[in-house]
């Protein structure tokens, strides 16, 4: 059987104006490998509802399971959860086991519960949380649909406590083979190999060093022994290759 | 009259894998911001055809200008110049201009021309070529999309062949207000900045530092002014803010 699908969604202007470079999908795309959940897609869009509407219903609709990232703070500009909801179709306000979480940890550190921290404790009707050991304001998810923070350590733990409960696949191998030629040399032969091996995914991932061009040629599947027997051909075909 | 758009389609199996973290999306945002193109929304999709071409037809139609990275090297996964061909409805082959592009740099390099390397002079027709500086291989634009390579350098190198091409708007200008305060503490008063400024965007973006929470508040615009006058209210409104 395939392996199960994703796509991610993340969310906000800071990341499309340059301001900040995107770290979550990164390690989401890792994390994904790892339990062999097949990352299809990743869309970026900007700080506006009906973008964010339509980007996780289509992402919704597209895979088995969609990660998003970013906008569930307490400010004007965090407003993911509410779109989430609106495009899943849920009701949305302030609810009970979200706003203790929020409360017992505003508590301990003696800090008052207002009126824009209680905005974090809007959830979607149906949706269950997700832990966020940094700073108490949890994530839900709702559907196929996981709402994350985009601060890179709260997306972290909270990714932590999730994967576990997702169905993962066959765990996705890879293997590298490095030839010191250019790709243009390479090309024949890596096309008839990616015919034979139609199982895998091969990849040719050109570079540049010391004014010479290389290429890392990556090998990916579920099948080692497959993986293997393909490197091995493709090693005796460049005997200069370091695999 | 608003900014021009702009949408980016990253192609690539290598970035959905977790194996490489992208830099061109990054690079592409910090130089639009620049020149005044408002970059709206990022894909990224493996190398697919059919992901390829549907991605290519969306952001064609959604915004005034698209710009893709990888999938144009000589290897059998580069499929990125037949696929923006099948969206845009245009034919595809060996173009006479590209191939002597090709073979006067492999010419020089005492290189030989082979049927791989021949793939990369595979333009649309009407497409204009853009240069590359680094490796020959060309690049194209047809129509709004502007089709480059994904190795970051030469991503860098076409861009900035481009750039100049194109139409940009009023560049947008920001300027960073650091708050040691907790976002749960500034929503309040920067939500009502955000509606005294709709000509603004106002983000927040929280950090943690030595245990300590505070949050940078961007504003971003055209006009300059008015970014100064919300950014001096936001200072006079917490006076321990670093402007």
């Amino acid at each position: 059987m395939a392996n199960p699908t994703a796509g991610m969604l993340v969310i906000g202007d800071e990341i499309l104006s340059g301001r900040t470079r995107d770290a979550n999908m990164y390690h989401l795309a890792g994390c994904l490998t790892e339990v062999g959940i097949d990352l299809q897609e990743a869309r970026t869009v900007s700080d506006n509802p009906d973008a964010i509407v339509d980007a996780v219903r289509a992402l919704s609709g597209a895979y088995d399971q969609v990660f998003t990232s970013g906008g569930i703070g307490p400010t004007h500009d965090d407003i993911t959860a509410d779109c989430v909801a609106t495009a899943m179709g849920a009701s949305i306000d302030v609810r009970e086991d979200a706003r203790a979480v929020l409360q017992a940890h505003y508590d301990r550190q003696g800090i008052e519960m207002n009126e824009a921290r209680l905005r974090m404790a809007r959830i979607p009707d149906g949706a269950c949380l997700i832990d966020n050991p940094v700073s108490a304001a949890p994530g839900f998810s709702i559907g196929n649909v996981h709402v994350m923070a985009g601060v890179p350590t709260i997306f972290k733990a909270m990714l932590e406590t999730l994967l576990p409960s997702l169905t993962g696949g066959d765990p996705v191998m890879s293997r590298t083979v490095r030839i010191l030629r250019a790709e243009g040399e390479i090309a024949g032969p890596l096309g008839a190999l990616a015919t034979e091996f139609p199982g895998l995914s091969i990849g040719s991932y050109p570079f540049q060093m010391d004014g010479s061009f290389g290429a890392n040629i990556v090998l990916r599947g579920t099948d080692a022994s497959m993986i293997s027997k393909a490197a091995d051909q493709l090693i005796a075909a460049f005997p200069d290759s370091i695999g």
